[in-house]
């Protein structure tokens, strides 16, 4: 049997949305290539955390992609004049949203798995917990990968590329609960939008209030280190 | 009147289309916001050549986005180890093809034409003179333009994104009889693949062959400063 090898190119923010992606990609039999951008994020622990679940997990390789978007500005992300709120409204996209981001990202991995021979590409987006951002619906990751095969010689030559969203569906604790049936652990990743220096989560801001909810609703201890908050000390 | 202003992000390699686009887009009473990238070419004149247009022609602003491709490999224009064929083969994807490259780079003029308000982004793709690359068809752009409308908070809110690509269906010698009409200068374009540091072009790449054929075709002179090749000097 000379069948060949699976390859695929998982993005990985190093948060615990992609975590879960990279393991279930290799739980899939996927040999990983990974992927991470440094784009002037104010939370650079994140690229800490990524390289720690990289590590973790014995990928093939993890290679991260400097981009300057500072120069973009647009977003409490990248932008150190707007502030990170503690609660988004509802109905509305949030500040946090980084222009065109996963656009971006998928664009880059797109060229790295032509390179590579991927055809496979694994993103953690998600329609129930996505805060808000147009880039994590349906509607856009049919359209991407529309674009990807039309944009591509593996493409024209009838290889399609597919974009795989494993957690387009799930509740953040049903995503909590595969990666824990999967081994992974979860101290390792980051998802707080301002974490300090060694990684530890502010506990108020709306990606650390989702993921905490998420670790609550599927009844499993919170690895994540939180910030101590110390009053008139 | 309070007309708003109409705003474009164009994007400009600093070869003669790109530059013929920013001068069309000029032309049309867009305000126009420059990207161009160093992503690792050969040919690093093109970024001196792309800052002396955008220059000459007065624009709004100039940004020069870095993408470290190098790590991907896989083009004769980023790869140093394959050589740069003097003429592609008919019917075949030529090896200067980049990776995903045109969807990565309007996935970024995307980014900043949301953050900016633009609702138009300038690109100087040709169906006629296209050298094969898949990313420079019709059925590409309308596909990117979709997934853009699906991916942005603008697109969203009903705001349409339009990807413009005047020179689509124009041959070599119809954009250089449009330039010069514009009054630009082709002299300070540098289209060869591996120009020297003066921006001095080989004359015998696929790129080279294409413009000089061009000036022909459109009965102007040809203002490209090509290298001397000296012989048992």
């Amino acid at each position: 049997m000379t069948e060949s090898t699976k390859k695929a190119v998982v993005l990985l923010s190093g948060g615990l949305d992609s975590a879960t992606v990279l393991a279930m990609a290799i739980d899939q039999g996927y040999e990983c290539h990974v992927l991470s951008f440094d784009y002037g994020q104010r939370s650079r622990t994140e690229l800490n955390a990524a390289r720690a679940v990289a590590t973790a997990l014995g990928v093939r390789d993890h290679r991260v992609i400097r981009l300057n978007l500072e120069d973009f500005g647009g977003s409490a992300l990248t932008d150190t004049s707007i502030e990170v709120p503690e609660q988004e409204e509802e109905g509305v996209i949030p500040v946090t949203y980084v222009p065109a981001r996963n656009t971006v990202f998928l664009s880059l991995a797109l060229g790295l798995a032509e390179v590579l021979e991927a055809r496979a590409i694994f993103i953690g987006v998600n329609a129930v917990d996505y805060s808000g951002y147009p880039d994590c619906r349906p509607a856009f990751i049919a359209a991407f990968e529309q674009t990807a095969n039309l944009a591509t010689r593996a493409g024209v030559s009838g290889q399609h590329f597919h974009i795989e969203t494993p957690l387009m569906k799930m509740t953040k604790a049903e995503i909590i609960a595969e990666g824990m049936r999967l081994g992974l652990d979860y101290g390792l990743t980051v998802s707080c939008y301002q974490a300090d220096d060694d990684g530890r989560a502010c506990g108020v801001c709306d990606s650390c209030r989702l993921r905490a909810k998420g670790f609550v609703d599927a009844g499993v201890p919170d690895p994540t280190r939180y910030q101590r908050v110390t009053r008139n000390a």
